[in-house]
């Protein structure tokens, strides 16, 4: 049964490709935290391994907190506090007793960790501190829930730093917008960086940078964020240090933190109506080798896939060859397209007979016979062309959802139909903002991060001075 | 600062080991939830890797289901909830709001794992169905919690798997057995096997088999578990499948798992009062470089070093060549052997003359001078070399432990005294093994799984028939 197309029907598309293609399953009894399935599953261990990497390569090490937090630790960052409030689990009783005090399910861990930080934080040598930690988060969204998209319970990286000036923290956050450019490239990802307006910055920080992907309904999702935290955390936490000049002061600090939101947005930028398309080296399946038997000629084609399987995963890659007979090999074809499994290798007779196989890429569907002594170069080569070209496919689709709007009443128009990201003047008061969000569904992304942009006209809500140039679009 | 000895003084060896290690920080607002820190959690991520490894091998896959379970699963099987109630951690609000339902922080996670079973379980071409969850759980244990051996929050991997009929779940049981002792064999521990006696099972299970590692203060410490459950889950759970004779049937069901008490059993078991001692393929540090400087010849080693260190990551280990200045050589070896870091190479001005580096086995304190030409056939012949002389003590340590007592009165006097694994006869009446348990602190492991003993005696306690050959010991 084909799929919708993501492009004209996303949200069945997406509902289905989740469940076929083995990546979430929802049917839980916990509205909003789902079994993340094999796939999807897998494809997250991938993103924590090139995380890692990266991690070490810059000197961020891994540890595991707490998941209660005492309330009153939450409490001590007042605007933390409340932004997070509504959205905290609370656990209040253990068996059949009252607990003392009640424990948040963590929502983030900047409180829980800053108490640990200024524990092991005392002097200048001691800076720069850079930990990050795996892990589940609970936030208990009212809103309507969406598997990867808007879960309640969810997995995530959160990296958090010490530093001895607001300046080393700055650069941090360069740091992290770096690391996570890499991972969005390997990804290949199209992405929008922004600084988040002050009244849509995290709860505790100076400001936010985020990065935004597009999806194919022309909604965006926040597909990471980075913090500077200035020493916001650090006072109530009390996380000092003897600075080199003989004073104690606060440190300053950054977060910032990726979730398996990465996923759907990897799945649903990529995928067509066959399934998933998944960037070769993330998928959890690269490679699958399906047998082309008839009944007459089938001698040593079950043998060939077999060696054939043995020899690639000798190379390193992750292979499956597909050998049961209860399957067509029609139907293996659609399956394996639904997982989104970058190559296919086909061996049938005369493939045995000219020692060869036909190879099948999983994003252009084309098809090619290589000879089985230049099958090693082939994949490889091909691994680099489907990632070119998925990176190519994902930036046109953010460039052709580029729109630009001088009044709220175009910027209603774009959004009433083909939605988009889109381009316009803004005075930065907070009502303007607060009537587009009212009044078109979408809302103001913030400016773009490292590119400077001058206003060309007024406000688009109020007619005033424009006095930057922000970007708006209806987001997860 | 030397540390106690780990045999003489164990509690304050485990404690300080834990801190200067970096392996737990226990200084966190939530007792019983510690920080892992990156040693430790480095440590559980190589334990992961390799059993990841084995389950891919034997058709195992990975999923993660929700931290939150209804209260009315948990009830669903009479037993195993009145097992967990005591310790369930209750979420019971969101925000300001009292839910309409409360949630359980899931103490394990049979109940929800087995609503999606039945969701997945249609026909026996489903079965055996294998899945395997690496997640955090929550037991609110009300008694003196001790890091990684008593956490309220800890990690763990727990597989659960459905089959046709009981004797093929019981030949999964067997499978896992392998699994563990090829992990625990690793690991280069020493450990026994049971089942344990009825009163002490897993709640809802048919048989609990359990795998008891002894630490150095004769106690011993439950390092992985097995259930057959029967279908005394698939009962209420409704987890059916149509048969090939047609009709359908309840699943049968196993569960098994490994925690990061792991860890706190290999810290134990092969330190020493140096600190530390890590099997070679677990260390999160395997090699540690050490330049030894005098002023006047130190030309060249810091180099030296920086490229024995590359030349060693580019052979696959995982090093790290100390150079900082601040820290003399000395406090480097301490430092280091504190980690538990296998092998440290010194690099002087006469191993820079003689092209050599002279190595220090971390587990026997051994030195020898080895040519540069030959270094990497010593490391891997060394490795191997202290994996088999780790697992030799750990089996020596466990046979200074086996006693036997013939008496109530025997078994206090080994319990008050040294303590031990004692091997006695019971009667396998329940009233028995509480007399043991409440006049001796130590209790009845169960009987040895796979070896067939005879009582030689009377039960130690009532003297009525002994019926089987029972071990007991004091255990966390």
């Amino acid at each position: 049964m084909p799929l919708d197309n993501p492009r004209s029907n996303f949200s069945k598309w997406y509902d289905e490709v989740l469940l076929r293609a083995s990546i979430v399953d929802v049917r839980t009894p916990t509205k909003g935290a789902n079994v993340l399935m094999p796939n999807g599953y897998e494809i997250w261990e991938a993103i924590k391994n090139f995380m890692n990497k990266k991690f070490k390569e810059t000197g961020h090490k891994n540890a595991y907190f707490p998941l209660l937090i005492p309330e009153e630790f939450l409490q001590r960052e007042s605007a933390h506090f409340e932004g997070f409030i509504p959205e905290v689990a609370w656990v209040t009783h253990v068996g059949n007793t009252k607990l003392p005090q009640k424990f948040a399910l963590r929502p983030t861990s900047e409180t829980i960790m800053y108490h640990m930080y200024a524990q092991w934080i005392h002097s200048h040598a001691d800076l720069p501190l850079k930990y990050n930690q795996w892990c589940n988060i609970i936030r208990w969204d009212t809103k309507e829930t969406r598997p990867l998209l808007r879960d309640r319970e969810f997995f995530w990286s959160e990296a958090h730093t010490a530093h001895s000036t607001y300046e080393e923290a700055a650069k941090q956050v360069e740091q992290s917008m770096e690391i996570y450019q890499s991972l969005f490239d390997a990804l290949c990802l199209s992405y929008l960086t922004f600084q988040r307006p002050d009244h849509d910055k995290f709860a505790g920080a100076e400001y936010t940078i985020a990065y935004d992907a597009p999806l194919p309904n022309g909604k965006v999702l926040q597909i990471g964020t980075t913090h500077h935290l200035g020493n916001n955390f650090a006072k109530p936490f009390d996380v000092k240090f003897l600075d080199t000049d003989g004073e104690t002061k606060f440190v300053f600090q950054t977060s910032y933190g990726i979730s398996t939101r990465l996923i759907a947005s990897i799945l649903s930028i990529h995928g067509d109506d066959q399934g998933l398309i998944l960037p070769p080296k993330f998928a959890p399946t690269q490679i699958v080798i399906v047998p082309i038997i008839f009944k007459k000629k089938s001698e040593g084609i079950l043998e060939a896939c077999q060696e054939l399987e043995d020899e690639l995963v000798e190379l390193g890659y992750r292979v499956f060859a597909d050998l049961r007979e209860q399957y067509t090999s029609g139907w293996k074809f659609s399956e394996w397209e639904m997982h989104g499994v970058p190559l296919r290798l086909e061996i049938g007779p005369r493939d045995l007979k000219n020692n060869s196989v036909l190879a099948a890429r999983r994003d252009t569907l084309e098809k090619e016979n290589v000879a089985r002594g230049e099958l090693g170069d082939f994949i490889s080569d091909v691994f680099d062309k489907m990632a070119i070209y998925l990176k190519k496919r994902a930036d046109a689709a953010l460039a052709s959802l580029m729109r630009n709007a001088r009044t709220l009443a175009e910027l209603k128009e774009i959004m009433r139909n083909n939605r988009g990201i889109v381009k316009s003047n803004w005075c930065e008061d907070v009502e303007c903002a607060k009537k587009v969000k009212d009044e078109t569904s979408s809302s103001i992304l913030g400016t773009r991060q490292g590119v400077i942009e001058t206003p060309d006209g007024p406000c688009l809500v109020c007619g005033n001075e424009g006095k930057v140039v922000a970007y708006i679009a209806s987001s997860y």
